[in-house]
C-alpha cells in the first residue's frame, strides 16, 4: 500500500469505502419498503419523509415543523440562497471555507465576505469590523471540525456571535456534518441549542451512512421551513422518498448508533496517524488539531507555496487540493487541508512523508 | 366507492398506488447494493450511475457521454435554466402547459411566451408569429400525452418545428415522461430522433416505477451534458445513486417492460371510462382524445367558468384543479384537465357525472 508507485490522494474529503454499511442499508431498505412502500415511491411533501422529519426532531429536540429533510445539505443552502439572497446581497462565511457554498453562494450573485478563522472559531475582531461596513443575510459557518481547517469553535466564540446576530440581525447558518464524529474531548453547545430562533441548522447523513443516499436536513423556525419547503417543492416537487425511507429505517431500527462508533473508531487512528506523521515529517510546520471530523489543515513554512508543493508532489505521486478555493476573498497560499479519512494509517504516513519531501524542494529552491 | 360521501380528486397527476412495484424494487435495491453498494453508497459523478446512463443510451440510441441522470426530470429543468436563462430571455411553452415548468421559468426570470396548443400540437401558425417578435431561447413541449391536455403532436408539426429551431436558432426541450404509456395507436418519432442536434430529451422513471426514486435524465449534445453536469455537481455533488442503481437493477433485470405492461393495462381501461363517462353526462362539452399518458381535457361550454365549476363542485364532494394556472399568458378560463390514472372506473365515471352537475348548475345560475 505504501510503495512509491502507488498515488496517494490527499484532496477530496469523501469517507473511507470500508465505512459504507452496505449489508445493514439492505436490511433498512426491504424494512422500508415493506412497511411504507406506497409511500415512499409515490409523490409526498416538500418537506421530505414524515417519519424522519419526527426521528430528527427528537434527536435535535425540536418539533417536526422545524425540520426539512433534502437531497444533500448543499441542495438546502441554494434553497436558502433562492430564500435569502437577491444580487449583491452579503454572506459572511469563514474563511477559509466549504469552497462548494462559495460557488452556490456565487451562483446567486451574493457578495461573499470571508471572516479569519482561527483553530477556535472566527477571529471576533475582524467579525465586528466586517459588521461596521456590512448588514449580512446570515453568516454560513461550520463549528465543528470545519471543513477545510479542521477548527472547532469555542463556546465563547459561538455566544459572541449570537450577540452580535441578535444585534445586527443576521442568520447563522450552522453547517454541522461532522459533529457527530468527535473522537475525543466534549461536545460544544451548537449554535441551534444557543439560540434556535437566530439558526439554522444544517444535518446529514453523508458522513455518517454514505454520500450516495443523499440526505440532508435543515433544523430552523417554522416560517423558514415553510418557505424553504415552497422552493424544494418548485424545485423537485418532492425528495427522493425512497432513500429518505430507507435511512430513517436505518435510524429507527438501532443502526445508527454501532455505525457511528464504527467509524469513529475507523477514522481516529487515521487523525491520529495523520499528526503523528506532520509531528515527525514536517516538524516546523503550524497544524490544527481537530479532535474529529475529516480534516486537519497546515500553514507551510513562509516562502513556500501550496501551489508550488502541489505541483512538485505529483513527481512523487502525491495529489493535493488547492489551498486558495477556500478564500473566498484571496488568501490562502500556503494554506494546505489534509482529508485523512478514505486513506489507512500507512498510507497517511507515507503521504505525508512525500508530502515533506516536496516542501523540501520547493523550499530548496527544486 | 361511488358512494357520494366520498371524496373523489380529478387534481393531481400521480400514478395509482397500486401501480407501484413495490416488491419488485425490493429485489432490485437488494442487487443493487449487493453488486454496487461501495459505488451508490459512495460520492460519484454528477452525470449520474454510469451503468444506468449506459442502460438509457442503448435505449435512445445515443452514446453514454450524450446522457446525464439526476434527482428527477423537473430539477433538469431548473439545470437548463441555470445554463441557458439570463433575467429577461425568453421561452416558449405550449398554451397551456406544465405549471411547474412555468414556476421555474419565472424564478429564473425568464419571459414565457406561450403558444396556442390544439389537439395534434402547437398552432404553427401562432409559433410562427411568435417567432416574428421574439428570440426564444427554447421551445418546451411534451409532445405526447400532453400534460395538462392529452395532446400528442404530429409528425408533421414536429417536422415543422424543427425547421423552424434551425432557421431562428432555438433549442427543442422535448419532456417525455408520458411517452411509454401508449395505449393504442403506432409511435409518432420523438424530436431527439428526428434532430439530435437540436433537441434536448427528458425521459423519467416518475410514471413508469414510482416518483418517490426521483430518477429522471437529459439526452443532449455532448457540450450541454457537460455544462449541465457541471450545474448538477454545484447544485448537489452528485445525484441520489442510491435510488440510480437500484433503478437500474430494476431495468437491467427485466422488469421495466413488463411493468409498463402492467401499468398500461391498468390505465387504458380508466382513459376509456373518462372518455365514455364525459360522453355520457358532458355530451355537448368538447374533450381531447389522448391515445395513452395521464391525462384528458374538456373545455367547457361557453359561459361556464373553471373557476366556478371547481367552486361548486365542492358541494358534490368533488376536487378539480383550475385551468388558469396552465396557460402562462392568460386564457383557460374554461379549461378543465382530468387526471384518471389515480382513480378506479367507477370512481371516475362518479366524478364525471358530479362534474356534470356542478356544470348543469353554473350553467342554470345556481
Amino acid at each position: 500500500m505504501s510503495d512509491q508507485q502507488t498515488v496517494i490522494n490527499f484532496t477530496r474529503g469523501v469517507p473511507a469505502d470500508e465505512s459504507l454499511p452496505v449489508q445493514e442499508l439492505q436490511v433498512a431498505a426491504q424494512a422500508a419498503l415493506e412497511k411504507y412502500g406506497k409511500v415512499i415511491l409515490q409523490y409526498g411533501k416538500s418537506h421530505g419523509f414524515l417519519p424522519l422529519r419526527e426521528w430528527l426532531a427528537e434527536q435535535h429536540h425540536v418539533t417536526v415543523d422545524e425540520v426539512l429533510a433534502a437531497n444533500s445539505s448543499l441542495q438546502i443552502i441554494e434553497f436558502l440562497c433562492f430564500h435569502f439572497i437577491q444580487p449583491g446581497d452579503v454572506v459572511f462565511t469563514e474563511a477559509p471555507t466549504y469552497d462548494r457554498t462559495v460557488t452556490l453562494l456565487r451562483r446567486h450573485k451574493a457578495k461573499v465576505v470571508g471572516i479569519q478563522l482561527e483553530a477556535d472559531g472566527p477571529n471576533i475582531a475582524a467579525l465586528e469590523k466586517a459588521l461596521e461596513s456590512y448588514q449580512p443575510k446570515f453568516f454560513y459557518l461550520i463549528p465543528d471540525f470545519q471543513n477545510p481547517m479542521g477548527a472547532t469553535c469555542s463556546l465563547a466564540k459561538r455566544q459572541r456571535i449570537l450577540e452580535l446576530a441578535e444585534k445586527h440581525n443576521f442568520w447563522v447558518v450552522e453547517d454541522a456534518p461532522y459533529r457527530p464524529l468527535r473522537f475525543q474531548g466534549e461536545p460544544i453547545a451548537t449554535f441551534l441549542e444557543l439560540n434556535p430562533q437566530r439558526t439554522l441548522f444544517m444535518a446529514s447523513f453523508t458522513k455518517l451512512i454514505g454520500p450516495g443516499v443523499r440526505v440532508g436536513a435543515l433544523h430552523g423556525p417554522v416560517e423558514v421551513i415553510n418557505k424553504v419547503a415552497k422552493i424544494a417543492e418548485d424545485t423537485y416537487i418532492c425528495p427522493t422518498l425512497f432513500s429518505q425511507g430507507t435511512v430513517y429505517e436505518f435510524c429507527r431500527s438501532g443502526l445508527l448508533e454501532p455505525q457511528i462508533a464504527r467509524i469513529k473508531a475507523l477514522y481516529a487512528p487515521r487523525l491520529q496517524a495523520c499528526r503523528a506523521a506532520v509531528s515527525l515529517h514536517l516538524p516546523d510546520v503550524e497544524m490544527t488539531r481537530p479532535e474529529g471530523g475529516f480534516f486537519l489543515s497546515l500553514t507551510l513554512p513562509e516562502g513556500v507555496t501550496t501551489a508550488a508543493v502541489l505541483k512538485r508532489a505529483t513527481t512523487y505521486n502525491l495529489n493535493l487540493a488547492d489551498g486558495e478555493a477556500f478564500f473566498p476573498e484571496g488568501g490562502g497560499a500556503r494554506f494546505l487541508r489534509l482529508p485523512y479519512c478514505a486513506l489507512s494509517p500507512e498510507q497517511i504516513n507515507e503521504g505525508v512523508r512525500r508530502l515533506a519531501a516536496a516542501v523540501n524542494d520547493v523550499r530548496s529552491g527544486k
